[in-house]
């Protein structure tokens, strides 16, 4: 899709300007500038206009962006433009509670199955989902090709687990356990860290 | 502390920076380079540098970061170098998940009270913390002089909720719900956003 390597903090922030769209077509919006985008976002203009400029020309000089085109441009650079599996790993109060998110709805991702490891949890429904055994997952994952977990286990427990993962053939981890995790090259991972935005606001304070 | 206005968008890079930091004192390595920690981050070294010059010169040329002096340093540019309370709203899962959550500890954040308008929810001990009645939100963060809330309550319910807070006297507030809220200026926000970080991976499948 890109004509030329693209930074992964460039990627990164591809989702924050596809989610934006999504608010700028909601509020029928149907025409926008990089002018704007930067308002609503705190970025600057000319950030904006370079990171998209890795991927082509979504705009004509003077005239903004077609917020429907972008959209869907940037929904398809991200594979966002169709439904992913997640495998969740970890059925405590986290795992209910992402079991039942709405904000995955309509955004590519679905909750496919959750696994755990207590016999007190496995069996249990949550969700229209029933908790599965751990000791399932590599088979699991296996079988149904997923790619994208979820872990919302203790931090002690999260190496482990994560192991058990990449070796059964998951590509990409949200790993929501306070913990560093070590996984081989070629597999994605990222952490939910609320202090990272917390600190963001001290700042201010 | 910073000797010209700062962009937002590096003050939100500069607690990932203090994370590093940590780690890299963890590991006992108490010098590092700019390209030590754009290889550890995925950054570039030259955006690491830029950051880190808003706010003076605290590495000598050549010679690398003194990692537990720029740790300190940067702990108290966040104002990380205390102790925050918190004050959560909502004790369905994802808020005993928050009221037991490891992370915070020794980073600058301590959950300080619980409330929810549930009353099967109210009176109830999490953690070490017993849930209060959210009609008491508003006395309680005066009387306290709490600042930061985090938000972990339904989407429906969350703007009604920020609009109390604010009106009460808090001024920065991590929201989990998938809505994006309205606050009048001064008041900061961040958004718990998986969605943004599975996106961030999808784009390598």
């Amino acid at each position: 899709m890109a004509k030329r390597p693209v930074p992964d903090i460039v990627v990164g922030r591809l989702p924050i300007y596809l989610r934006e769209l999504n608010y700028l077509v909601e509020e029928r919006k149907f025409i926008t500038s990089s002018q704007e985008l930067a308002d609503r976002l705190g970025f600057s203009s000319a950030q904006i206009r370079k990171d998209l400029s890795f991927f082509g020309e979504f705009g004509k000089q003077g005239a903004g962006y077609e917020t429907l085109f972008l959209r869907d441009k940037l929904s398809e650079i991200l594979k966002a433009d169709r439904v992913w599996d997640i495998v969740l790993v970890g059925a405590g109060y986290l795992g209910h509670a992402l079991a039942s998110y709405g904000g995955f709805l309509g955004r590519g991702f679905r909750i496919a199955a959750i696994f755990d490891n207590d016999p007190d949890k496995i069996g249990r429904p949550i969700g229209g989902l029933v908790v599965q055994d751990s000791r399932e997952l590599p088979q699991a994952i296996q079988d149904n090709g997923w790619q994208i977990a979820i872990l919302a286990v203790p931090a002690a427990a999260a190496q482990e687990i994560a192991d058990t993962l990449v070796a059964s053939g998951i590509r990409a981890i949200l790993n929501y356990a306070p913990r560093i995790l070590n996984v081989p090259p070629g597999v994605r991972i990222q952490y939910i860290d609320p202090v990272i935005d917390l600190q963001h606001m001290t700042y201010y304070l």
